[in-house]
């Protein structure tokens, strides 16, 4: 009956086997600062522009993807990257070195959710070896592209987000132990008519709600039936449109919803406003804090769903709105497999 | 042996089973000008921008390949869109009307033959009922967010392409008539190190090499065994780099090679130096002239090779070189599920 009967109830759970994490200074002084595998003081990098040293922060992500997850680059049949910098240049001059086989992807900050879905569809659907997912954001390269040359000083609203300085990588395999992903579902543009490009939490907000109520009526399940829903950025602005559209479809999300946005920083003490946002605040809090928990059985079922404004600067300028969007990837403790014959 | 064993020789070759291509005035005029559904003499679309123009030209081309596939958006599971604009935005905006579950990719040119080997992984591998590729590039959008502004009237160098006002779309099923999608293999970023952005042949062949020879290896075909291999967009430049790199690797594809750069235009009539380019470019040239062709059998293999020079203008004032990806398809007239048991 349901055309996506396939996706939200993979019939070969494949295993999220090894996965990396890398953030800036600021990332690293908040309250999941302990969590990345690596932090790095030095916004550059090492490199000499803020373009470079995002496609430094993915290489040195891929690398230690690589090390947790015991391969080669030769062993990833194919890698799903992308990142917020135009023409997905973080990732494509990241990748450079590696002769990996790439599908660039572009979702903003729904990114990494989105590469996770295809990495399923190579895995499970083709039956390839090994599939890996990697985004990254850097807010220096984000800001100056999508609002303001940093040395402007421009002054933040009270509803904008942090561009992140960090990047998250996994690795799916067929086989393996916890995590799972057990189900995926692709999303819908939606657009509710915001045009200020500092609130991007309103812009994206439908879009989760609408992926959200999609995932649970699909799957007949229930919010409190997960440990925790997952959005990707949606800030505190977002969160809470979030949970008033939740409300208005008849599911009650207090209590389990999570988002990285607001999880990402102290948002008072370091003025960040709603919260965190890019293609890596999400991906390295994944791979940071939900997927080790999600190994050791601390968490059972979490629905990560991740949200992205396609903001176009360009056609923000000519007055247009900005479409939301929101991938959902179900991971989960057990692999489903004992409950079949 | 291979690990692409799963991709190059699919086991369930999906059926292109509609398709559908929109071109503009100059595009027109070419060789090809009779091959599309329509063209647009209004580069505008009737639209107030270039951007938005673009949208337009994608939301006609997948309102006819709705038509032609007989079916309505709710029937398409997976839409795999992407363009040439920042942010994808041609592909957001277009699809923002539809209620389509949505993956944006980039792959600059090489976009139609990822989002194809995407789709073919959502249709054989996850058994979705139907997906469908969009994508598009518009002269105008392109030139200015590239190079420089059309009013700024720089002059064009001799190794210089020129991005078709073009989209193409088409429909993937499990099952239907020819033309099949055989085969698929994902691209490796080569990096030859060319750093002039007006001649992104020179920055492409070694990719499309690349891939063309890792098709032939891994199927252990020859050129010969297809009627066309057919680069997207290396443009005349381009193609001869591309006959001499497959020489040194023990191909010769005299006679076999064809680019849809070169045969868009009647590149001295139309002025359009080395040839077209763009995602709309090799996208509406496969679908008005090579898959008509396949589904009568007039050609019965044509290995697509994509390419795409993931230039981004702000690493090239940087200093750094272009890297180049292709991505291949292999359409033939036979499904091959004749020659098994």
């Amino acid at each position: 009956m349901n055309e996506y009967e396939s996706l939200i109830r993979l019939r070969r759970p494949p295993s999220v086997t090894a996965w990396a994490s890398i953030a800036g200074k600021k990332e690293s002084e908040g309250p999941l600062g302990k969590c990345f595998d690596l932090t790095e003081a030095d916004s550059h990098f090492g490199q000499m522009t803020w373009e470079q040293a995002e496609s430094e922060l993915q290489r040195r992500t891929l690398n230690l993807l690589l090390e947790h997850g015991g391969c080669e680059a030769a062993d990833i049949a194919a890698l799903f990257a992308g990142d917020l910098i135009n023409q997905c240049s973080g990732s494509t001059y990241a990748l450079r070195g590696f002769d990996i086989p790439y599908y660039g992807i572009y979702g903003a900050c729904s990114t990494f959710a989105e590469g996770l879905e295809l990495g399923v569809m190579a895995v499970c659907g083709m039956e390839l070896p090994r599939a890996a997912v990697l985004t990254s954001s850097h807010f220096s390269s984000a800001e100056r592209q999508f609002r303001f040359p940093l040395s402007y000083g421009g002054q933040r609203t009270p509803n904008a987000q942090w561009t992140c300085t960090a990047a998250g990588a996994a690795l799916i395999e067929p086989q393996g132990g916890p995590p799972y992903i057990r189900g995926i579902l692709p999303g819908r543009i939606r657009d509710a008519g915001q045009t200020d490009a500092s609130n991007m939490g309103a812009a994206m907000a439908p879009a989760a709600a609408d992926t959200i109520a999609r995932y649970l009526s699909a799957t007949r399940t229930r919010p409190s039936d997960y440990d925790a829903i997952v959005t990707g950025d949606l800030g505190i602005v977002g969160s809470r449109l979030l949970l008033k559209l939740m409300e208005q479809n008849g599911y009650d999300l207090r209590g389990v919803h999570r988002d990285c946005g607001a999880m990402m920083f102290d948002c008072k003490r370091q003025d960040t406003h709603s919260g965190g946002s890019g293609c890596g605040c999400s991906a390295s809090i994944i791979c940071g804090y939900f997927l080790p928990k999600l190994r050791t059985g601390e968490l059972r079922h979490v629905l990560y769903a991740a949200t992205g404004a396609l903001l176009s600067p360009m056609l923000c300028q000519q007055g247009e709105s900005i479409p939301g969007i929101c991938h959902a990837v179900h991971f989960s403790y057990e692999s489903g497999k004992e409950k079949r014959k």
